[in-house]
């Protein structure tokens, strides 16, 4: 294996997002049978524990897929041929989950705005309005590579009165965005260890509503296979698997639930808007802009960047990594943006410090100016009311 | 989480099987980022291993996705409307594969044997001369659950001279009993780690001959997504990620096929080999029947085992957990027979002695005789050859 | 590192004596500095649980360095020129201890009988009766060698009246045999980590009461530095650190008390029992003969056997690693004593199975007879009353 | 235990001093017994990589005891009634080997010189010249809590000429600045693993010349119990222990030596160089003062800096620690120097700068001026020739 030393110092990535001691104690248990009794007991407790942190008295469904499949295995249950899919498209993931959802609708609306903006909920009023037989209205909730977040509320608000199912992209939201699943709309809810929570990447993690369950049962062309049926998986907390669960991504999961929940999520969600505020200001006091048209829409949990002219975010990230042990992301889907994750561990209070400490040192490498001195005291400006970690 | 004292002393089951402290500290190191120069070079040099684990050229593909999973995308990516598969059925997963394959091929055909018997090499021979248009033959290597074996290499010389693919179930074989995949015919290989390697679940491990590749890039009906693709995942070592891959699972592969490396394919195999018989002579000198019509279609990592009259082996099992601390396996698919494990870190010397006296306590509890001591000289006059581990 | 493959399958030795899962984890935290606040917490909570597993209302003192440093340390500390110390020896240890407090007493008087036999509580009344003047009485608790336990409630019986100070050497007992602290006289008892507890070897825990304190504040000759002082370690819950303690050690430590306790003291005595009678049956069962004089003073934690002619013990433990992967101990001082631990994590339900199999195997690879069968029938009619762990 | 989350972001103290993932996974390796064949391999290869670290052809002594254990067994062993000791003080450490070395010693002559200097090596030469006798010279490396150096060569090339031993603690120095073992006077040195090396603490690692074993094996009152006695471990890495080692500890040397040799000692002093320098320059655009009376004896592996007016280093940790989650240390022996560790694993690009934040941000919120931004710069400035870990 490639040695420790070469290994980042700092992973400030939206997702993963690195895993603090805990978790990975537990990803190293000893591999239990999935049938075992010492198993079933931890998977009945770790769906509890994620019941407890959507705040509803659904179960939720633990899904074996990384994100991406998750979401795909919601549309390919819950959207059939008779449904109207109003998809609200802000950024690279509205955009793919379109096109997932095309394959299975019988009919696709979109609102599109652009990349560095969020859906008005106004619009998806007057969409269901002129459409009344939309039957499924899809959104995410951030837009990691653009580091906005669409108005969940707003939009389910907007869907009052109205019955069709709200599907919820809330994969690098929940567990540092306010997620009031319970107040939604009914319909469906996907997130996922890797972000916020600050687990491994491997599952997804669902919130079905019972309408949502209903809606799936009656799709005439449900998934054939195993694959991305989410059906089979919704007794899988009273021991029912349809294939053998990854035993030690549910350990993981497990903990960083515990963790989270110890936590308190209003501290949780306090700790990731500190950190949020005190990048966004040394990011700006670097002399940089932000991707989003405005700051209103700018995630909590990620920041996007734009670079000065004549400096590519694949460079910077290359140097930050090099240079500062730093690791960064960016470039998703052809954005000319640079992404600083702070979600989950990396959302703490010297985070913002070393990111724009990295950031700074790879653009004066490269060539731009890049006042870090003042970027740390901006920094430390906003973040002056955050408690240490 | 539940306290360690209730977890299980010894996990004898097939698969998942245990997996060694070095796999499990492996598992546990920190979550990097899917694109962080440090995950890259450790993806690919985890293809590398592989790639001299399977013993061909071929770059081969780590799949997200358990066996079951895995097996569906190889369906879903090579058959295609003009296929017609010759699917080989000797119990409860070569059913089921006939199942998956139908959704997606223009005909499937069968050869069916009894659960406990192994398909004759001739009757492959005669399909294929009956009928040319025969594209894919598909076999399971191990039927885990009946604990038989196909002999793949006799089937897959009956195709000489014919061009079909052989599609090949080795979830349960591969790094556990000799899969020749060189000299096989083209095709698909599907194995995973959680079986003989002694890994965690969630991937699955493909082998794709050239021929494979064409003709998934001939199938006029491929996947639409991402979750059942296995081109998307053809170049991840070179790090293109259709979706971020289960970081942890990719520590733990790696750790294991550097074990299995180390030891050496041939001294493995020996260890599974040795670790069966001696199984097998204690079941018999315990006074049970195995399951298969004729040991010499027992497999080496697994023992199916029928129970006497008056015991159900879900009872069996429940004592053996419950009073000696052993997790055994059984009932798959409504099948009356008890599965003992002794593949990967659980094919070591001493592993059948645990085995069959955690067995025969278990009868003598629910009222059937069984002579441990006997079962007990019956396992060491079998592995008296057996090094130690 | 040498690889995995090569480690044994099962440590069957007593003490080290393994380790469950979670002591491991523990011991792989982070490495604190030992002025953090979460170490301090941390290590005030592993005193208490310690407090609560000795059953007293006295702090106990965690001591770093191995049960021979903490018995050197509790000699220095304790005995002063003034002392009569009547030392009790049944076996190496007693006699070791001997020779230690010699160095600090003003006289020394031994009872000194075989080395397979235990010491009358009697001969300690006739002493004390014979000299008042004896200050403290020193006595070992199992002579780990000889398998053997003193009955240190009946000899601190015939204290009664007189007001010497009893110093246990319950290096081998702690945790898997009744130690009645609360109720012995008062004086000084020394226990560790890496026998029943399952932890690793590196501390020493002492319970010392007032007037064992009392009378080291009164040695006129106390250690003149830090490596054998117990009074610098008597405030270190409060954080008072003579230097710095072992970190990992203690967080160990920690993992173990709560494992310890969780289970409960009654239960775990019970497992440790039901191991010890089991592997006695089996062990006779082999046709072997205990070393001890007397089955009525062998040890619950650790069994010692004798080899049969024209078999060393030594080679006898060369074979059972090797061929079955079992490490064993045994002669220890030229004792010609074979050693099967059974304390810990490895009083487990089928370690005495392990333990005699291995045995018997290696007996008849050395050419003796050995009935391994019948032995291990007597192991399971020994152990009928054990639950599953 | 306590939550995890209440542990520090970052361990940044002179010793411990963090450990990497891979030391802390081999602190979590299973606990073999001290006898097992595995383990006595990787004792005997610990031994040969302390002996590569070392740079010499002698067997070094890997001794268990924390730093203050060994240097005391140190002294008990090697010095005697017969030895004139000339001993060197700069500091806290330096004054307390004097006190250790008078119990053995039959005099003991010292130059002493202030907290914040370094011994001259001419003094050196003149007591040699003045007392012919002197038998060992004994001096401390680094003194940790003054974060200032000895400088041992030219110490050493003062002895030239004369037989005298040299006693170096180079506990807080060695695998951070350079110790010229081999060239350096015949005597002992002694180390440790939880300074620069990031191991954790509870071992001394001791290179002892062969003129010292002699001078040792000719002492008149050697150490009268294991205690003390460094001779007792000369071949422990020929499996001759004279107790139990701790086995845990052992794995963790093992993996530290791994990477200090793997990474490169120069390229080692060059990290720990780089980051010195960076944080003296950080602290001092801070407006602090160093505590050393001259840069050119600062220690690479810690900074020890005076606190302004009204404010004591005391609060300035608490406050770092609570709201930055940095754990900084100080007050050692009265001393009022706050002081920066680093060494091993927190000798890294980015180290000063969280260092010099969190320090900043504590002294503003203790009312004094500090700029955080401006200091940050100099660190940027004068590591910019650091590259990436």
């Amino acid at each position: 294996m490639t040695g420790d030393n070469a290994w980042p110092a700092f992973t400030l990535t939206p997702g993963p997002s690195g895993a603090t001691p805990a978790t990975l104690a537990a990803l190293g248990r000893p591999i239990l049978h999935h049938q075992d009794p010492a198993f079933l007991a931890l998977y009945a407790e770790a769906t509890g524990l994620l019941r407890r942190a959507y705040g509803t008295a659904d179960d939720p469904v633990i899904f074996p897929g990384e994100a991406v499949v998750g979401l795909e295995a919601a549309a390919a249950s819950l959207i059939g041929p008779g449904d109207v899919v109003l998809n609200l498209v802000s950024g690279v993931f509205g955009r793919a989950f379109g096109r997932t959802a095309r394959q299975y609708a019988g009919e696709i609306i979109e609102i599109e705005v652009g990349d560095d903006s969020a859906v008005p909920a106004g619009r998806v009023h007057d969409a269901l309005r002129d459409r009344p037989d939309i039957s499924i209205v899809s959104v995410v909730h951030c837009e990691t590579p653009c580091g906005t977040v669409n108005d969940v509320a707003a939009i389910s608000a907007a869907m009052a009165g109205h019955d069709a199912l709200l599907l919820v992209d809330a994969v690098s939201t929940f567990g540092g965005t306010r997620c009031d699943v319970a107040g939604w709309q009914p319909g469906l809810v996907v997130a996922a260890p890797q972000k916020c929570l600050g687990g491994p990447p491997g599952l997804s993690l669902l919130h079905v509503s019972e309408a949502a369950w209903r809606h799936m049962a009656a799709n005439p062309r449900p998934p054939g296979g195993a694959a991305l049926s989410l059906a089979g998986w919704r007794d899988a907390h009273r021991g029912s698997f349809p294939y053998t669960p990854p035993v030690a991504e549910i350990y993981a999961l497990h903990a960083c639930l515990e963790q989270y929940l110890a936590e308190g999520p209003d501290a949780v969600l306090a700790r990731h808007q500190a950190a949020a505020r005190a990048t966004r200001a040394g990011v700006r006091a670097l002399g940089l802009r932000l991707w989003a048209s405005d700051e209103a829409i700018c995630a909590d949990t990620v920041t996007a960047v734009r670079m000065p002219p004549g400096v590519t975010e694949a460079d910077v990230r290359a140097v930050a990594r090099s240079e500062s042990g730093v690791m960064l992301s960016g470039g998703q889907a052809g954005l000319p943006v640079l992404q600083i994750g702070h979600m989950g561990p990396s959302a703490s209070p010297l985070t913002p410090v070393i990111a724009v400490v990295a950031l700074g040192r790879a653009l004066r490498r490269l060539g731009a100016a890049a006042d870090v001195g003042a970027a740390v005291e901006a920094v430390l400006g906003e973040d002056s009311m955050v408690t240490g970690r």
